[in-house]
């Protein structure tokens, strides 16, 4: 193990104690006037705040767009909040969308760690730099939810805060859990999948073990695969292996579609399942994702890399100057 | 080749007539009032036209959400346009969504060749049946676009229809070209890729390679995948094969990212290129479909199966009731 990789496992040990320094960030900060929609411009890791706020907002009657595109939806007007979210503050996609949502006038909040964002936005939160974006998660999520709590858009109550922090801090239960589990995936191409509703965790899961495992993933979701991809399962072979990620409130009928397309993949790979923990939706959301952080550090352990650099996105990132 | 083959082919080399057919379907038909917003609730092939609508009405102020679940969201009121579509009239999900739009008594249009949605439906466009759902996207498809020039939201100019028809219309290119492309992806696992903003396009070849061929194929979009997905081709092998689908109105950048990419990938796997036809959004999108049909087509044939029937998702569905 390397000093990168001992590193990475500090960053996601230390997870819990980011959300809570992240909750506090966004005091004082808040948007104001009329908001009939909300939109997140960001990429990877940053526009993954944006799909938790989306599944968090999807219980309240705002729209949530997540615009991972050099535009904006041309919807956007002054009553939109967008908010910019880029770690590095440079992400050429965020600033272009940026400066789209600035013409059409919208109210707009940076989230970044500096950068070109930073000097671009009049309203922005401020959030630690030195890590990687996608092991910032919680700097990118939960100042968009402590802004929408301060402007009354939404009641953020404690106890769900508490509940979460609670079971996040059981940092040794999801280590020894997902090196458990990563041993069951090594050599596989893991397909993860959740309910529509929790999709994005499924996508969160993916997006970790290309980027810290440096292996191929993929998602989808119940039950439009029950639609199209399971049909493929016929030609599927043991290289692959699935992940479900089950929740205590899929709808029942998508439970069933589960277990019973679970019979069926059987046939052909092995299924893991695990389960979202807690009661809140916050809970819930994010002991999957931590589960999901520690699989995909130790499937890089597995595949002999270390979890932290990516160097194909850094070159990539070069190539384009 | 099998009689059933020989339909599904039969199918495909008709599609350019099904289009026209389509087109004549919502005559008379238009919704009224005030329209805030667009859902389309369907699965599978019929949510594959509402994808294509989001894409033609993106350069409109209208957003518009396609709906994958059971319920719709919670913003949909009085104020939206509702498009109920589900080949059968009897897909679980839609019937379930439509029953929660009408709750929210939004103005809803059903598409469909029959079923229970067909009878709970004030307003209907049917379409005919017989065709598998997928194999039946223009039937899916126009009959939405009809509409909202009939109730004047958007205005279809003859001109890009009639581009669109003489493209599609050379159907014998379309085979021959998807008849090659499929040869290179032989025993292949195909990822396909496409800019955001026609991500659709590359949704309907996976799922069509899944469905007709009875294989896994994956798809990602770009520019979202430089930041996450890219990294895991470290560990790809020649097993997967990629296709990229470029349009002529991709942004710069991106076309740029995706000749980078072209180059990362190609060290690990083959990449094969397509590129839309036409001059309008139509022509280009259902080019793009068109060719992607035909090698689905010629993928099943090359792996043995019958494209036609679905055994998997049939039987699931027995097991679901």
């Amino acid at each position: 193990m390397t000093l990168d990789s001992q590193n990475m496992l500090q960053v996601i040990k230390d997870f819990p104690k980011q959300c809570r320094e992240a909750l506090g960030l966004p005091k004082g900060i808040s948007a104001s006037g009329k908001i009939n929609n909300i939109v997140i411009a960001g990429m990877g890791g940053s526009a993954m705040g944006g799909d938790l706020l989306k599944i968090y907002l999807s219980n309240t009657n705002i729209p949530v767009y997540v615009n991972r595109d050099y535009k904006v939806p041309n919807f956007v007007d002054e009553n939109s909040l967008v908010f910019a979210v880029s770690y590095s503050g440079n992400t050429e996609e965020t600033l272009s969308a940026l400066n789209a949502a600035k013409e059409k006038k919208a109210q707009i909040i940076g989230i970044t760690s500096g950068g070109k964002l930073a000097e671009e936005c009049e309203k922005v939160v401020n959030i630690p730099s030195g890590l990687q974006p996608r092991a910032a998660l919680g700097y990118l999520f939960f100042p968009m939810l402590g802004i929408l709590h301060n402007t009354n858009i939404i009641r953020v109550k404690n106890d769900e805060l508490n509940e979460m922090m609670g079971i996040l801090k059981q940092t040794n239960k999801f280590n020894e859990q997902g090196e458990e589990l990563s041993k069951k995936l090594k050599e596989k191409i893991p397909i993860i999948y959740a309910s529509e509703a929790l999709g994005a965790i499924a996508f969160r899961w993916k997006t970790q073990i290309n980027e810290n495992a440096k292996m191929p993933a993929f998602y989808n979701v119940f039950s439009e695969m029950n639609h199209n991809e399971i049909a493929g399962y016929k030609s599927m072979d043991h290289k692959f292996s699935v992940v479900m990620i089950l929740d205590k409130n899929d709808n029942d009928r998508v439970k069933k579609r589960m277990n019973i397309c679970k019979e069926i993949m059987e046939e052909y790979v092995e299924v893991e399942e695990v389960e979202t923990q807690g009661e809140s939706l916050l809970a819930r959301m994010f002991s999957a994702i931590y589960l999901g952080d520690y699989v995909s550090y130790y499937m890089a352990l597995w595949n002999r890399v270390d979890p932290s650099p990516v160097d194909i996105i850094e070159g990539m990132k070069k190539k384009l100057m």
